[in-house]
C-alpha cells in the first residue's frame, strides 16, 4: 500500500488512471455488465477489477485522485434503465453524491441508453469492474487535467 | 496526471510501487549505473525511469507515497565510494534529507560497498533509474507498511 493513496486503487488500477490522459474515458461497472469482453476491445485490452466493494466506494477511490473533464458539460454519463430512461436509481444518485463530493460542487451526470453505453464502453481507455450488485450501477467517466502550479 | 500525486510518478512507476509489499526494495540509481542488465534480474523484470531530474526530486516523488520499512535499522542503503567508504558525497546527502523530510525524523542510511551494492540490486524488487549526473547517485530502499486506521 502507499501513503495517502486510497488502498482500493491496485497496482493495475493506478497504473491504468495514471496512464490516461484529457479526454480518455473509463467505465466503471457492476458485476453484471459484460466487463472482460467489452475491455477486451478497449485501448488497455484487458478488464480491470476493484473487488469487495459497491460502486460507491469504488468511484470514492478513483475520483479520490481522477479530475473529471471540465472541457465537456457532463463528463460522466450513467446507464439509462431500460423503458425508463429519466428513473434515476439509489445506485446512480450515490454515483452524483461521490462525484459532487470531489468536484466540491454539484455537476449533474448524463445518460446514454443501454445499447449505446455498450458502444462507447469500446471505445473507452478502460474497464474498471466492481462487485456491486445492484442493477444499472455502469458510468462513463472522462478524465480532466491537472493544472500546473501557479 | 492525477490528483495528489507527484506527477514525476508515471504510470510503470506507480504500479510498481503499489505492486511491492513490505520488505520488497527497489533500487534508485544515477545514469552511470547498468540499470537495464540489472534490472533484467529483479523482480519486475524491466527497468524503470524518472527522467529529466537527479536523485533528489525522484527520491521526493517516490518517499511522498513509499513508506520506509521501520521493522530494519536502515530501510535505505547508499552505495559506498570505492576506496573512501565513510564518505558521504553531496548527492547522499541530499537523498539523506529526503528521507529525514518524508519520515519526518534523522533517519541515517547504511552502506554497501560497490559490489555488495550490484549483487543485492539483482535481488531488488525493481530499479527506477534517474538523470543524475554525479557518481555513486545509487540507493537501496526497503518498503515499509500502511497501518490501519485507527
Amino acid at each position: 500500500m502507499l501513503k495517502s493513496i486510497n488502498p482500493l486503487l491496485n497496482a493495475d488500477v493506478l497504473y491504468a488512471l495514471r496512464a490516461m490522459g484529457h479526454g480518455d474515458e473509463l467505465v466503471l461497472c457492476d458485476g453484471n455488465f459484460p466487463a472482460d469482453s467489452v475491455a477486451r476491445q478497449t485501448v488497455l485490452g484487458r478488464v480491470l477489477r476493484i473487488d469487495g466493494v459497491g460502486t460507491q466506494e469504488a468511484a470514492r477511490a478513483i475520483l479520490s485522485v481522477m479530475p473529471l473533464d471540465g472541457a465537456v458539460e457532463t463528463p460522466v454519463q450513467r446507464m439509462e434503465i431500460m423503458g425508463q430512461p429519466d428513473e434515476i436509481p439509489p445506485v446512480q444518485t450515490e454515483l452524483q453524491a461521490e462525484i459532487d463530493r470531489a468536484e466540491g460542487k454539484h455537476w449533474p451526470m448524463g445518460s446514454i441508453e443501454r445499447f449505446a453505453f455498450y458502444e462507447a464502453a469500446r471505445k473507452a481507455y478502460c474497464v474498471i469492474a466492481t462487485s456491486e450488485r445492484r442493477f444499472y450501477g455502469c458510468f462513463l467517466l472522462k478524465k480532466g487535467v491537472i493544472a500546473p502550479e501557479a
